[in-house]
């Protein structure tokens, strides 16, 4: 049987761009736009050139790429021809090979926002997208406020986007700008207008996540015949998001009845980075990633119901829908009150300790993990510190040196050119090899500006710790996350540090006090000990 | 026309607990049965009796509600009696009006997982079924893994579902354990289960978020016929969560098809509070509250994209679907560089401050928000520092003091009982009405714990100020995020504080540096401005 051509058309750079605290540079709207290119996408659309600076630059430094580069932007105004609407121009001026023109077809916005009769906006349509097929590119046409339009006037809806059609557009998509309609509406909807003579296969979906159906508004629509379906990655875009691509493209690609009936530009093997794209966006929005994402969620695959644990230990296909390496994310057996023995051992095989069913060290180890939870801890990210607390428990944690204590100070001040500056110190002193180490480090980077006293901390901590100081060279600190919580019955601090080095290795460590310095400070002795146990087979002694 | 009864079941107690990272401890299992009773929620499942302490406890100490207390467990196992089995007992001895058995329904996980025939699984879900039944209780029966099981033996599946109603249970609860059903998928089985001679008004449906459908699989259920959604707050749930309950009562209760043809339990009144009972859970579980969630999100009626904006100050059905008071939350015109001025407009106004259109300092404050969020700054939430930048470009900025410099140390070492201890100590220099004050303060509270380096700052800053020390007595500081950011070329770090007076306001403020108490400090400096220019009317000159 040959399966239908489905087109995926990507907007993060652009209506993803509209999320709210999102703002991207151009470099990374490059980096993302080869992300998504090397995922399979047919179209990226890059923003709206001539509208913000960005967008004009991210055209001119735009990469090569095998989707179709695609330009925003909106219908030519009334009273002027499209070769001389000077917004339009500067759409066209980006030099893409399609060009996307939004424009009205609810009659009420036609009338109120835009104050101009409907024929003269059906006139601007036909004329718009006469223009850039005159020109030698590609054509689409979003349909704004498609469905709300449908609700008042049917009619007019069609005829907006049959104008579009017949002036050569190569896509009409279906918006639904306010993000409003449900699943069985755009289900109806697309049928009527294939029935009143708008082709399936020039049809486009756009949908917002507003009642948090945008992926489910997207398939309806395909169900229904529509073969291009517009999104953005890990659902980014204005209000509560576009459609999520990250969530849609393993679901056609894998499950029925789409794999079945469609082709999509994605292959299998891209599919298994899509995790990593999902994380690399958050990564440049600086963003926690959503655990509970759709398939690429550090969740997602996540099973912490006893029962269920024990089962997926035997057969994974008892409680996963779908294998988690086909979209390149892990399965994980975290740590909780309700989490059995058959749990811990999994997670210790994961961190390379193996200890046998039944030994009492298990029931230690939970019972140290409960206890720590209860003031504070986490340790369903904090997989390093998991496995010191286990090492320590089970005796395998060598004693690489010991923290007598530090003292940071952190000063503002004037100096001496009347310019107010900061700057932090650290002492830390160490018992290492037997010998009392005192180590001092300012919070200064090399242009002098100041890092502040958890980087005055790290430094004096790695400055001088003897034979393991070498080791420590090509580690260093990626993320720092801090939260308030609840330890006991205090708030205190919680702070999570992400850490790498130069073998490629990334780690996760936990602190908790009130005092923000000190878990910072607990987090970081968690980082190196971690690396160390990794990197050397000391001589030194295994802690008690 | 009279409207069909559609029942709503929370398990944000149960199933909403097995989320990653999350641990209800009693009391708060009992502030969210709560505030789930003032919603109106039917059925509020509050845990597994016997299979944790904390469920246990719960019961025990469980409100007065509206709402059918239910307790969850499991149906009984082979070779005893449903009167014999000690699992089932502690279940039981819960005492609730309601009970929930989850059992199986897929033949691959009776002969798989519970290593049974299928005929001994059919007759350990009718026997639990009519236990419960003869102890006088309403009775509920979970069919794990039914749409799974449906495709493999669909006869099996309604067999089980008939025997759990033949013995007498209320509802039979379609579940799609592994989240991996699609809405299509959910609306045929319904659909032809019905047909099956399962009556769709003592059917109900679980869904799982792994496709990103878990609630338009719930309403394509409602839509075939089922009369039950269960479902968590905000999506709560194993791996990617559960039904949403937070989007899926407004589309209910707001929009058609739903709101003409069903009746729930949840009032138009009681919709209002849906934001403040979503932000609660997530202060219980502190969570950063996600900013897209349909309809409470923060930005679920932030209208950023500049086109949008302006049509919205007119008329705000251009660019939502529904009125955010309905739901308890607000419209948001975030700053951005894709803003206009009529936004900069509406938001000085919220902030008290009229501004003329067309006035010079519109573009100097929207200048200097880009030259700061550059520098890693965001005002998206911190909205008091927004208003402060603002008052300073305009003039209306009081200078109420300087500070001059300040100094904390922060020290970790044994005390003279030989334990590790910390301590912060902060000195600030600030020159108030013509004079110049030194503070110090330090980290320890009454009862003698290090709060850290913040604490002892906020307290030295507050500490003499003069007139204004006593203003500030009922302020104080609530919650402390801190994220690395980009600044310009360099990882920085950005603090936002939020803080709440006597008077119950809250407000939000932000602090960017390389150095953590840097940042800190500033956001603290701000939230202490912002608190004096609302309550005092000072004598001070006004700042240039």
């Amino acid at each position: 049987m040959t399966k239908t051509r489905l087109y995926l058309y990507d907007t993060t750079l652009r209506d993803g761009q509209q999320t709210q605290g999102v703002q991207f540079s151009t470099a990374e709207k490059v980096q993302i736009a080869q992300a998504l290119d090397e995922l399979g996408v047919d179209y990226i659309e890059g923003g709206w050139p001539g509208a913000n600076p960005t967008d004009s630059a991210f055209f001119d430094a735009a990469p090569k790429t095998a989707a179709r580069l695609t330009a925003f932007g909106m219908t030519k105004r009334v009273g002027r021809s499209a070769e001389n609407d000077n917004v339009l121009a500067a759409v066209m001026n980006a030099g893409t090979k399609s060009v996307c023109l939004v424009g009205k077809s609810h009659d009420y916005h036609v009338t109120q926002a835009l104050g101009i009769t409907l024929e003269e906006n059906v006139e601007n349509v036909h004329a718009s997208v006469a223009h850039i097929v005159a020109q030698g590119r590609e054509a689409l046409f979003d349909a704004e406020h498609f469905f709300d339009g449908y609700r008042d006037n049917p009619r007019y809806t069609v005829l907006v986007c049959k104008a579009a059609l017949e002036a050569g557009a190569r896509w009409v998509v279906l918006c639904d700008t306010n993000g409003g309609a449900l699943p069985g509406e755009v289900s109806r909807v697309v049928s009527e207008v294939i029935a009143a003579g708008l082709p399936g296969d020039r049809l486009g979906i756009h949908t917002h996540n507003d009642t948090e159906n945008a992926v489910a508004c997207s398939l309806a629509a395909v169900d229904a015949g529509v073969r291009q379906i517009q999104g953005t990655l890990n659902g980014l875009g204005e209000r509560c998001g576009n459609a999520n691509l990250t969530a849609l493209i393993p679901t056609l690609l894998l499950k029925e009845p789409y794999v079945s009936q469609f082709d999509i530009g994605v292959s299998v093997e891209a599919l298994a980075g899509l995790t990593r794209v999902s994380r690399m966006l958050d990564e440049i929005l600086n963003r926690v990633p959503s655990k509970q994402a759709a398939y690429v969620g550090a969740s997602a695959f996540a099973h912490k119901a006893g029962l269920h644990a024990s089962a997926i230990l035997k057969d994974p296909s008892t409680y996963e829908h779908v294998d988690p390496a086909t979209v390149g994310n892990a399965r994980i057996i975290p740590m909780s009150n309700q989490a059995g023995q058959s749990n811990l051992r999994k997670r210790l095989t994961e961190a390379g300790l193996s200890v046998e069913s039944g030994d009492p060290a298990l029931g230690r180890i939970l019972d140290r993990i409960k206890q720590r939870e209860a003031e504070g801890y986490s340790y369903d990210t904090a997989q390093a510190s998991f496995e010191l607390l286990a090492r320590d428990e089970l005796g395998q944690l060598p004693a690489f040196f010991e923290v007598k204590r530090y003292k940071v100070t952190v000063e503002r001040r004037k100096n001496k050119y009347d310019k107010m500056v900061s700057l932090s110190e650290a002492v830390v002193v160490v018992k290492v090899d037997g010998e009392k180490k005192l180590s001092v480090s300012e919070s200064l980077d090399e242009d002098g500006s100041d890092r502040g006293p958890v980087n005055a901390l790290a430094k004096a901590l790695a400055k001088d710790l003897g034979q393991y100081s070498r080791i420590l060279d090509d580690m260093h600190l990626v993320d720092f996350k801090v939260r308030i919580t609840q330890g006991g019955t205090e708030a205190v601090t919680r702070v999570i540090i992400d850490s790498e080095d130069g073998q490629g290795r990334r780690w996760s460590t936990v602190g908790v006090s009130a005092n923000i310095v000190d878990a910072s400070f607990e987090a970081l002795l968690d980082a190196i000990q971690w690396k160390l146990v990794r990197d050397c087979r000391p001589r030194a002694v295994v802690a008690e």
